[in-house]
């Protein structure tokens, strides 16, 4: 039988502080892999690997992440604070060497899109960078911004003003198949895994076990 | 060469409800997949699954998810704003029917636990249930939370208390390897899928191209 290790409050603060580092962002679960495209308002454009982009609401369409103003994400921050705009673009299995890259603390001159080798893209008058290489894609529009007083975080809110995404990625009834389009999910800090769909299942209903509904739509 | 189809937001706010509701929930990438546990002032203990459980950060060791106080996952808000506690457990392959089935609006007089034929299980002095069937399982104190006024929506912050996991599943610098323990992912509001690990590569650094460092810890 596997031994279970317990970590007390009190051991988890005397924890070395890249094991716990590692640790604690590992022990919440997977996360969405997504690189934010953003533009200075020196002209230089900025794209950066963020695990915490999160669904807020369908209606209106909102997602949320979050950003520490102060450390290396701060281009992102201080970009789209100047010109509300950003795009969301999933990272998927192709691309994960290039995106974790993104996160190195390269100064302000320079565009991470030329330092990664990644491709930016421009789509109508829309002035942040969307990911070339990307399958799906969102552009999205500041709306506010809540300070997380605990620990000097911030919860920034979007609203989903465009998505582009190939019309075989969806079903009839709007359900998006992430692994179709090797999307991946971010295990930790630098860590990415594959994902193969196991089974898509009904509404639940107190009187009724739930069922696999996969090809139904 | 696949077609790649736009929505704008009158496209989106346009759309018929169910299918908006499967789009936006799975536009945002994959999400972590956990199970809440609560107990209520009534002696009645209560499960629900969550996909928004987000690392919000290490230091100090804090977790944040999204809830609707007015729907379904009513009885998860309330019973935290009543005793303070709650733990987090996480979704593995073994158990995505009986998971997923903790979202049918059971009456409050019931236990998503008998209900679905998961176990409750209980851990010292701690009141909030934990799940038996979970490998990972982390006891959490309430500390905050953060009305979304865009939409309604919480954002509930939790301190991280305490955290039960095999021994096998972590490395030696505190990375947990989520697939070893056969862990799953969100995708959309009903789907889930199973993960292989691709690569855990190095701190990104600007003058440097990141590489894989499995099996270096």
């Amino acid at each position: 039988m596997e031994k279970i290790v317990h970590f007390d409050k009190e051991k988890i603060e005397g924890l070395d502080k890249r094991f716990r580092a590692n640790f604690i962002n590992s022990v919440t679960g997977y996360k969405s892999a997504n690189l934010i495209g953003t533009m200075g308002v020196d002209g230089v454009s900025n794209l950066a690997v963020f695990s915490s982009v999160t669904h807020l609401g369908s209606n209106p369409a909102l997602l949320g992440f979050i950003t520490r103003p102060t450390t290396v994400e701060r281009h992102t921050y201080s970009n789209i604070k100047a010109n509300k705009q950003f795009t969301v673009n999933h990272i998927h299995t192709d691309i994960i060497k290039q995106s974790h890259q993104t996160a190195a603390r390269y100064d302000k001159s320079v565009s991470e899109f030329e330092a990664t080798g990644l491709t930016e893209d421009y789509i109508g008058d829309f002035k942040a960078p969307f990911l070339a290489e990307a399958h799906i894609r969102i552009a999205c529009e500041y709306v506010n911004e809540y300070p997380i007083a605990e620990n000097g975080t911030v919860l920034m809110v979007g609203a989903i003003k465009d998505i582009y995404l190939p019309e075989s990625a969806f079903t009839d009834d709007g359900w998006i198949n992430l692994s179709s389009v090797n999307g991946v999910t971010v295990n930790g800090l630098d860590s990415y895994a594959k994902t193969e769909l196991l089974d898509r299942l009904s509404y639940a209903k107190p009187d009724k076990e739930v069922r696999s509904v996969l090809g139904e739509s």
